[in-house]
């Protein structure tokens, strides 16, 4: 990924990051950021007034991603997660352009994540990645995929972020409607051996995917963008801050555009944990 | 409903009627008005990136609803449409409040029109209404019905919009999860005897709801607020603009705030004919 320098790289002290979402899926990422670097502090952001972002065209993504990842870094961040798959897709390039500190989304490092599983030594490997409309339109996967040699399949999957919210993660609905896109895009992309979680919000029903395609007979390796992420900061403030401190007691912040309550109750389910002390605040719009 | 007098009621001229929506559902309305109202001339504003608004704060729908109105007054609509029952149910005084033109909602509308249905002479009248998870956390519905006299019960369906958006209007999933929501709700209020749709996307599915309403053994006279608030339209047009002159060449003009070519491509399913010459505009967010 295209990564900047740091504006102060080697001063010593403690790290902060900003993480940015359109909504609460990208708490899965700061779940994965909290076990991989517990001792920084972090500030996530939640444009929960303008979600989804996935239905919506790439220059109003990119307008709004920009307000929000410069909200982030006038609160502090040094550098900045994009936990948002349709963010990263359509307007990655436009938030490293407004922002001076180092930028990382999740499309690139779920691509190379992919590419740790093909460990088959004839022919291509096919990779199918789940999605939303926006992200699958921007074909941003495709082109990461392809760049590392990797065979690519797109698949928009609308209904499941509207399923996870409405809590049926575990429900027979979601496997159906879990089956009519996994057949639909198997048909199309039958030498798959690998699927990429595209959305953040997709880790919650990872079970029933699996369960799915072990029902329609065609089981794979199921890798998820969040994960990948989290790693791949890790790696970036290894290089780019050696000489940060350890912060004995990290902070997270939380930031919302709407709701605080909502995000309060559907957040945890995310994180894996209560969200505490959220904070309302207007980006406009 | 509250109503404001126009501007010039007197006056001889041509009537602008602006119809407003968070995206394209209030097409439904757009379409009985134009069934109703073929002469006078019509512009239609969808706040699409901003949607959707069912799942948001009163806080910031109102704000969202109020900039869209005075975007439609300054078009030069005589009187405003709120196509939207989140922005009806949520909205509308503020709406009334911010606008000098006559303003009319879909909820009051809806429930006088569950008020004809109920010719039962024995004890109250039931109406179930579906909804939006805001819609009903407002308790709009509730309260102009039993202003009316009318018992109410409230069942917020977050999965049918995208279900309707995912085009999957006559399909087995959308069976499966109208017969959840309705077999609960029924369960909840017995009672039922009339159902009110309480979203404008609900007239795309409604053969599939009497169809799941016979499949669970409980038939309901059915209710759709968008015929409702255009009759009431008509009502106050006939009252409050009796001077104006019928228009040999009505024009209806399309507004949206995100992408034209989805708002085209989805739009002419509810408004039942092509979505002609849509323009973008920006209201800031």
């Amino acid at each position: 990924m295209t990564e900047r320098p740091a504006a102060q790289p080697n001063t010593a002290k403690s790290l902060t990051i900003g993480v940015f979402d359109s909504g609460f899926g990208g708490l899965t990422v700061l779940r994965a950021l909290l076990a991989l670097i517990p001792d920084a502090h972090y500030i996530f952001l939640g444009d929960t007034a303008r979600l989804p972002y996935g239905s919506k065209s790439r220059e109003t993504v990119a307008r709004y991603a920009v307000s929000s990842a410069k909200f982030l870094q006038a609160q502090g961040a040094d550098l900045l997660v994009i936990a948002c798959n349709t963010a990263t897709a359509l307007a990655l390039p436009d938030i490293q352009e407004a922002l001076p500190i180092p930028v990382i989304g999740v499309v690139e490092p779920g691509a190379h994540a992919a590419l740790t599983t093909s460990s088959f030594p004839d022919g291509p490997h096919h990779v199918l990645v789940l999605a939303t409309a926006a992200t699958v339109q921007s074909h941003a996967y495709t082109r990461a995929l392809n760049a590392l040699g990797l065979e690519a399949c797109e698949k928009a999957c609308p209904l499941l972020v509207p399923l996870v919210e409405e809590g049926w993660t575990n429900h027979p609905v979601t496997d159906d409607v879990l089956k009519i896109y996994l057949t639909e895009a198997l048909a199309a992309a039958p030498a798959t051996q690998t699927l990429l979680l595209g959305c953040t919000h997709y880790p919650l029903i990872e079970q029933a995917i699996h369960r799915t395609l072990d029902a329609i007979g065609h089981p794979l390796t199921i890798i998820d963008s969040a994960d990948a992420a989290a790693r791949a900061t890790a790696a970036l403030v290894a290089r780019q801050f050696p000489n940060r401190t350890s912060d004995a007691k990290p902070t997270c912040t939380f930031y919302a555009t709407d709701s605080i309550e909502k995000f309060q109750r559907l957040g945890s389910n995310f994180l894996g944990k209560p969200v505490a002390e959220v904070n309302l605040i207007d980006l406009g719009g």
